[in-house]
């Protein structure tokens, strides 16, 4: 059964080792490429084979220009918990920040008029923003709110929580929702934003949201790096 | 805003069309690569990234020397609702079947004691399958039963339904479950059962699951082709 590992295991094997003992933690740089082909006494392509594997379980990532990174731990995230972006990264002990990519007025895509179960030409709000963690960009989400729900939309401050602003502007509260998780590939600005390759993969969550009365409220797409996150639930059966 | 399509999304253009549109069918076999790169007028270069760039999105997928096929799909799996596997594929009118890949008992890893609040060195009983769906294989799945509460389980026939198999010769019934739900990168014989590339993507869905009275009856650990499943659910907020 046993078989003898190959280089860029033996090399991955080390990391793990090093990592999994806090000699190297969350956020602390490796050695440059041609270091780590030196130390390991191999060539840069066997170096760089091991790093993507790391890379591909999340282990390790790599900021433009800068070089390669331990990852911190994926957050956790219960879908029937958590609302608050902010305030569920701060009780991680982990520090949020969320930019504004653009806003304006859209009509329902063929995809939104699926999951909101609306009829084509539905007027909608979309924002689009950016959330980054401890500094790294994990999280590309677009709002699509009704927009006869939300008059005067544009002119409030969108970078901060929207569930309290639904609240304090408009009365408007968080009753039920219904969650999509898909695997999909990173495109265009979403793969840009997560410093992705085009293609890369990533875990789509389309959250469509209701308030206390059933009626709908609007549609999250929320695309994460596939190394920041593990949702996490609890479920009952239901009927056989 | 508009651009001129390169070669290659326009040959995903034209792909997504046929497909969108009935002309290109779930399980349809492509034309040759080569017979693809003459039809479009480009290179086999940019055919195969076009290619790939579809199978990524999971619109189509490769079978092992058998050329490029029109991907089934998604499966909709509800994860309090779906604990029979082949009934929750036949409601969708698809066809299932389970092969068994090894059984034995073992240990629990350090990663199972921690998903399963368990001791290490308690003593497990594991089950490893393969799932098919319309004949293509799109599930891994590791089951690591408490053996105490399995007498006699090796003697079982093991690759029909556990949940019955559970209620009918154990009177162990299925009560609530957590689950987690992770990204991660394909290795050994998970990669190979699901006719991957090792180390490409994969959700794996880790499920622990209680009886009716709230005790531990086992964890499965289940990594799915991400191009076979999305994954639907209902929620309720939680206190705020």
């Amino acid at each position: 059964m046993t078989r003898l590992l190959t280089k860029s295991e033996q090399i991955c094997q080390t990391l793990h080792r090093y990592i999994d003992s806090g000699q190297l933690t969350a956020g602390q740089q490796l050695p440059a490429e041609r270091a780590l082909s030196e130390r390991f006494a191999t060539t840069r392509i066997t170096v760089k084979e091991a790093l993507s594997t790391l890379e591909a379980e999340g282990i390790i990532y790599r900021a433009e220009r800068r070089g390669w990174f331990v990852a911190p731990p994926r957050l956790i995230y219960d879908p029937a918990r958590h609302t608050h972006f902010h305030q569920w990264i701060t009780e991680q002990q982990r520090s949020a920040e969320t930019r504004l990519l653009g806003q304006g007025t859209e009509l329902a895509s063929s995809d939104l008029c699926h999951w909101m179960a609306i009829t084509p030409f539905t007027p909608l709000f979309g924002i689009r923003r950016q959330r980054l963690i401890d500094g790294r960009p994990v999280l590309h989400v677009s709002h699509h709110l009704l927009a006869t729900r939300f008059p005067g939309i544009e002119c409030q401050p969108l970078a901060g929580s929207l569930t309290e602003l639904y609240w304090h502007e408009y009365g408007i509260g968080q009753g039920g929702a219904r969650l999509e998780v898909t695997p999909v590939a990173a495109r265009g600005e979403i793969a840009r934003v997560l410093n992705l390759a085009q293609g890369s993969p990533v875990l789509r969550l389309v959250r469509i949201n209701y308030d206390e009365d059933g009626a709908l409220i609007d549609c999250d797409i929320e695309h994460w790096r596939p190394d920041a996150i593990c949702i996490s639930l609890d479920t009952r059966p239901g009927p056989p």
